[in-house]
Formats: structure tokens, sequence, C-alpha cells
């Protein structure tokens, strides 16, 4: 997978990537909002969260001060739409045709996007931290891709890799757990073989029934 | 394992708790130290880190703000002293008799300082992504910790239960990434399964040769 330019951004995610506000012909109020969070992300890849304000985000997307504060709020209210706009998109895991090969294609694209230059998906996370509103939106964003993600596992239970009844959530979650724990919280240096390694570890334990006890969620 | 209170602290961590700074007899040097380092845990559980300045820290340990100041710098210097403080301890995995047990019995220890009130360690990790000194102190006490737990693996191969030359440091990466993810990045609601699922994932795993192969680290 290449380094992903503006352009491929759309295709790249891994319920990280945020895709850039989408260019729906017609409507000024649509090309603001696309104006508007592409600044966001290009102020906050180049200079990170602490130099993020309504004021500079206006003026590199060419928009009146008023504009964005009447519609975004603050910086947190920014945020959050652009975490909700990346989940606006028809992205889908990628069918490889078998379970460890999906899961390694879904970690590899999580890599990317953890490790992409300028580094605007770490820069959300580590928003997240800062900001209700975006710790929710982001809370939304990834609900939404661990919830595409399940056809993974039930393609692989129609193939018969796995039993019928398997977890599809704690499925996922073993499998792309290391990517995060490492280039997130443990900043380790990225290791090409990480996104492999995490996905067989996940599929040799479903293998071995570990995920084949469903579990209702835990009341949020 | 029970709620900890302050005084327990020295005993709960699992990576991720900070020992509160030890009482070493005589010196007035490590007294102050002590008395600093404590006043940063509690401003920061009660305030967060947006609320944490050196002169509300010097005012709660009683002690001159300009002595604060020379001694830690600033925020940054008070956070990266609490987390190198943490790592100087006596922790010790837990050490059940199993490699599923000692992971279980680990994650719940993780699971418990996770979602500690007031929130001192995710406070800590969140604030790791505002300064780049407790960035560093983090990354070296989780370092040390997950060197710590290296013998859960060894102990494990020699009463026969995993192959020689397995690879403890991704087999420990695997049972514990999914604590970290849920519960910090995700933030989903605590699930009391989460502990002993994710140990028993990372320990079916292991069975079926996940870890077999060791692989140098790439470098940081």
């Amino acid at each position: 997978m290449t380094t992903p330019t503006p352009s491929e951004q759309e295709r790249e995610p891994a319920g990280t990537r945020p895709a850039p506000t989408r260019r729906r012909p017609g409507g000024r109020t649509a090309r603001i909002r696309a104006q508007v969070l592409d600044a966001v992300l290009a102020e906050l890849g180049e200079h990170g969260y602490d130099a993020l304000t309504t004021d500079a985000v206006a003026a590199r997307a060419g928009v009146h001060r008023t504009t964005v504060y009447r519609r975004w709020g603050d910086v947190g209210g920014l945020l959050a739409d652009v975490l909700d706009a990346a989940g606006d998109d028809d992205w889908q895991p990628p069918d490889t045709g078998s379970l460890e090969g999906d899961l390694a294609a879904l970690n590899q694209e999580i890599q990317t996007a953890l490790t992409a230059e300028p580094p605007v998906v770490t820069a959300l996370i580590a928003a997240s931290f800062r900001s209700e509103k975006a710790a929710d939106a982001q809370q939304r964003l990834w609900e939404d891709r661990y919830a595409r993600c399940e056809v993974v596992v039930s393609r692989a239970v129609r193939r018969g890799e796995l039993p019928s009844g398997t977890d599809a959530r704690r499925l996922l979650l073993a499998a792309t757990a290391p990517l995060y724990h490492q280039l997130v919280l443990l900043r380790t240096a990225p290791d090409p073989h990480l996104p492999g390694d995490a996905a067989r570890t996940a599929a040799l334990a479903a293998a071995a029934g570990a995920f084949a006890e469903t579990r209702p969620a835990p009341d949020a």
C-alpha cells in the first residue's frame, strides 16, 4: 500500500483515517463545509491541536470567522465534524478470500493510517483526549468502522473457517488492538511484521475457539 | 482486587499505575520530592492536565514555587518525574501457576488501574499526548513493566506450556493490548470478562504457535 495522497484518502481508511469531506455537487453550504473541514485537517496535520483555532481554520478556508463560529462553535465542534465526515464514506474492509488475509490487509491499512505524514489520524486521536465532542465523534467513527468490519468474520464463518456464533467484535478487537497499542500508546517504531503478526495471532486464537462464545456488550 | 487506596498504590501496578513516591527515610530532598509528586498526582486526579501548573503543585505540596521551578522546570518535568518514580518499585507480575492465570491476573491489574477513581493513570496517559517529556517517561515505564513481565512467559516455557523460543514481548503485547485499546482509546465501558478473555485469547494463540518465532525489535 502506497503512501496515501489527499486524493486517495477516501479509499484508505481502516476505522481511523478521516476521509476528506465529500465534495457533493451543488450547495454552497456543502462547499463551505468541505473547505472548512479540509482546513481543519491541514492545520491539525501541520501544527497539531495546540495551534488549532477557529480563526486559523477560517483564514485557511477563506471563510468568515463568524461563519465558522456560528456553525461549529469551537475547535471541539470542528474536530467532531471532521470525524463525523470521515465516517460518511463507502469504505468496506478488504476481501482477500481468507480470515487471516482480510485481517492482515485491514491491519496494514490501520498501520498506514497511524504512521502517515502528516500525522492527521494520530493528531485526531490525541485531540480526543482534549475535547469531549471530539472524543464522542471518534467513538462513533470507530464503532461504525468495527461494525462494517464484522463482515470479515461472517464471510469466514460462511467459508467454514470459523464456527457460527463466533463473536465478531471480540475477534476484530483482538486483531487490531496491538496496532493501536504499539503505535499510539507505546509509540514503538512501526514494525512491518506487526499487521500480519497480529492478524495471524487472532486467526489462530479464533481457530482454537477463543471467540466462540458471543457475549452481550456491557452497557455503555 | 479491591479499589486501590493511596497506601495500596505501591502494590497495585501493572505497568500503568504510578506508585506514589517512595518515602525513604531521611533526606529533605527526598521528602520534598515525595510531597511534590504526591501533589502532582492529586492535582492531576482531581482537575486533569489542563489545570496542572507548577504553582498549584507547589501550593498543594507546601513548598516554594521556585523550588519546584528549579528542580522540575515545568509541568512536563513534573509528570516525567512522577512516571519515573512509578517505576522505582519492586512490582512483579502475578505468579498463579499457569500462563493463562498469570495473564488474566495481570490484565485484571491493568483494568483496575485504567478504571480507578480518581483516574490518575489515564490522566497520565492523556498527558503523554501533550508533553514530550511525559511521553518519554511513559514509554520508559511501559518498557520496564513489559520487561519485568517476561518472566511470565519464561515460567510457562519452564512448565512446558510453551515452546522455548516463544517471543515473550509479542505474547505480552497481544495479551494486554485489548485492555488499553478498549479502555483508553475506544473508551468502552469496563467489561468484567475482558481481562480473562484477552488472557485466554493470547494463551490459545501461544499454544497454537503464534509467538513461536522471535523477531528482533525494530530500531526505535
